[in-house]
C-alpha cells in the first residue's frame, strides 16, 4: 500500500483518471482543465444537473462497506436522480475529500467502483476535484444528463385519479443495513480475529443496502410502452416520504393499498426476525432507488404489462387526503418519516 | 440562534433557497426536483462544467473566516474556473455538510454570501443537497457555465512565442492568509475577551484572502478587444505551479521576468514585515484567482491597453526550459512549488 502523499494531488488525479475515455458524444473534453466542455446544443435537448454529497459517519460506514461498492453506490444515487426526471445519465463530476488513512490502493478501488458504474450506465466521468480531510471521506458527485423537451418529467405533474406505480420492491436495502448494523456490533462485542459475520441467504438484502441499481431499464421500458409519466421521482427517502412530496408539488392527495405495496420475501422473513413492522419498513427505509411515478389512469393496461412496475394505488383531488389503506379495508393516515439525518 | 435540526432537511433548503429567482434563460427549473432542467440548445453553444470541494480544517479555518465571507469565495473559485475558459457562469449547484454545532442563522449567513456572489455574476443557483456531518463545514459547489464554440480556451493552446500574461497582481491573499494566521497564533496566546487584531493598513491583503474577485471584468475586456488567448487559467495555486501545467499540456516552455511580475505595494511591505522572499510569495502564493494566459505576439499592443493586465514574459518552442529572469539578468529555473494539501 502506497501513502498518496507520494503521488501527490496532481500525480493522484492522473492516475485515477488516466483510463477514463469519453464516449458520449456531448463529452468534447473532460479531466485536466479548468471545466469540462459538453456539447448539448441539439434542438429540443435540455440539460438535467443533479448533485449528491456521500459523507463517512452520516451516509456510510467504511467498516462493513468495501470501497468499491461504495464508489458504484456514490454515482448510482445519481444515476437514479437522472433517470427519475426520464433523462438519460450522461456526465458526472467527482469531488473527493481524503483523509490520511486511505492509501493509493484505497483510492483505485472506489474509482473501480465509480468507473463500473459509469461504464455499466453509459456515462463519462469528464472532471473533478481531489483534496486532503481531516476528517475521513468525502464524496461529491454531479451528474449532468440529457432530457427531451415534452418528455422531462417534474414531481409537480401529477393529476388527480393518476395511477401511483412503483418499480421493483421497497424495503429491501433498509433491512440490509439493519443486518450490516447487527453485525457489526456482535463483531464489536465479542469481536475477535478471522471471526466471519453470519451472512448466508441474505446476500439480496445486503446487495440492495451495499449496491443499488438505478432503474434505467424502467425507463427503458416506459419509452418502448410510449408511456411519458405525469409526475415522477426515485425513491430514496422512503416510499411515504416522497409520495408526500409528489403530492405536495402537484397539489393532489393520495390512496394506497398495503398489499399492494412491492416487498420481497427476504425483507419480510428479516422483518419479522428482527421484529420489526414490515410495512413502516417498506414505506419509510429509504435507499431503495426505485422508481415511483403517476400516470392517467388510460395507461392501466400499458404499465401493467411492464414486468417490474405495480400500481398501488392512485392520486385525489383533495391535496389533504393521504391515506394507506390496509387489507382489512382500515384507512390509515400516510406519514411521511423519511430519513432527515439532522 | 436556532437548532437546525427543527427545521429538517427539506425546511432548511426551503428557507435557504427561497428567495432564488432564475435569471437565465438557460436556466429552466431550479430547485425542487431531482434535478435542475437547462436549456444549452443554442447553436455553437458549449457547456462548461468545473466542480470544487471545500473542507473546513484544510481550505478554511472558522476561527477568521466569517461564514459569508466563505459562501461568497467559495462560489467564487468556480467561477473563476469558468472564467479561465473564456465562458461565462450560468448556473451552480451547491452542497453542504454541515455539523451539529452549526446553527440556523450559520447557515443563512454562508447562503448570503453564496447567493451575492451568484447576483454579482448572474449566476443562478439550481440545486443541491444539503446533508449533517459529523466532521465540521463541507462545501461542495458544481459551476455550470456557457461557452462559444471556437472561442473556448484550454490549457493545452499555448504556441512558442506567445506573450505570457496576467491579471492583478500576485501573492496578496497569500500574505492576507500569513497575516490571519499569525493573529489566530497571537491570540491563542495571549487571548483574552474584547481582543482586537491589529489588521490596520491591511484591509487590501485580507480582502484578497478572505473575499477573491473572480475576473470577469477581465474575460469582458478581452471580448472587447477582440483577443481570444490561445492558452489560459486562473491562478489558484500559485503562478509557477500554473505556468508549468499550461507548459505541460502545450508542449512549449516558458520565460518569465521577475521585474515584470505584479505585485501590490503592500504585499512588498508585508513580505518584508515577515521577512520573506517577495517572489516567492507572487510565484508560489496561491489563491490569487487572477487569469493566466497567453496570445500570440501579434496581439501585443491590444494586450497592452488592457488595464490590470501585463505581459510578463514568452513562451519558447523548447518544453524543457522554464526560466525565470531576474533583474539583474541571472537566468532561475521556475519550480513549481504550488500547493498539494496531501
Amino acid at each position: 500500500m502506497s501513502e498518496i502523499s507520494a503521488l501527490g494531488e496532481f500525480g493522484l488525479i492522473d492516475r485515477l483518471t488516466e483510463s477514463i475515455k469519453l464516449i458520449n458524444s456531448s463529452s468534447v473534453k473532460g479531466v485536466g482543465d479548468d471545466a469540462a466542455i459538453l456539447n448539448y446544443t441539439q434542438p429540443g435537448k435540455r440539460v438535467l444537473v443533479t448533485t449528491d454529497l456521500l459523507l463517512e459517519g452520516i451516509h456510510f460506514d467504511l467498516t462493513y462497506v468495501p470501497l468499491k461498492h461504495l464508489g458504484y453506490k456514490a454515482v448510482m444515487v445519481n444515476l437514479s436522480d437522472i433517470y427519475a426526471m426520464n433523462g438519460r445519465p450522461k456526465q458526472i463530476t467527482v469531488s473527493i475529500g481524503v483523509s490520511a488513512r486511505f492509501k493509493t490502493e484505497d483510492m483505485d478501488e472506489l474509482y473501480a467502483g465509480m468507473l463500473l458504474a459509469c461504464e455499466r450506465h453509459g456515462v463519462d466521468m469528464v472532471g473533478g476535484d481531489t483534496s486532503a480531510s481531516v476528517t475521513g471521506l468525502c464524496i461529491s458527485i454531479t451528474c449532468i444528463g440529457e432530457g427531451e423537451d415534452g418528455k422531462i418529467v417534474c414531481r409537480s405533474g401529477a393529476k388527480p385519479n393518476d395511477l401511483i406505480c412503483v418499480s421493483g420492491n421497497l424495503g429491501a436495502a433498509y433491512m440490509g443495513l439493519q443486518l450490516l448494523e447487527r453485525e457489526k456490533k456482535v463483531f464489536a462485542e465479542n469481536g475477535q480475529e478471522g471471526m466471519q459475520p453470519d451472512f448466508a441467504g441474505k446476500e439480496y438484502l445486503l446487495e440492495r443496502q451495499l449496491k443499488p441499481e438505478a432503474r434505467k431499464d424502467i425507463i427503458d421500458e416506459l419509452e418502448k410502452a410510449g408511456i411519458v409519466p405525469n409526475a415522477m421521482m426515485d425513491i430514496s427517502d422512503g416510499l411515504s416520504s416522497e409520495l408526500h412530496h409528489i403530492c405536495k408539488q402537484s397539489g393532489v392527495g393520495c390512496r394506497i393499498y398495503e398489499d399492494k405495496i412491492p416487498v420481497d420475501y427476504e425483507t419480510a422473513v428479516q422483518a419479522e426476525e428482527f421484529n420489526m413492522n414490515l410495512m413502516t419498513v417498506a414505506l419509510n427505509g429509504g435507499e431503495d432507488y426505485e422508481l415511483l411515478f403517476t400516470v392517467p389512469v388510460s395507461m392501466h393496461e400499458k404499465v401493467n404489462q411492464i414486468k417490474g412496475v405495480k400500481v398501488i394505488g392512485y392520486t385525489t383531488a383533495d391535496a389533504n387526503e393521504k391515506v394507506l389503506v390496509t387489507p382489512e379495508g382500515q384507512e390509515l393516515e400516510l406519514k411521511a418519516q423519511g430519513w432527515t439525518g439532522f
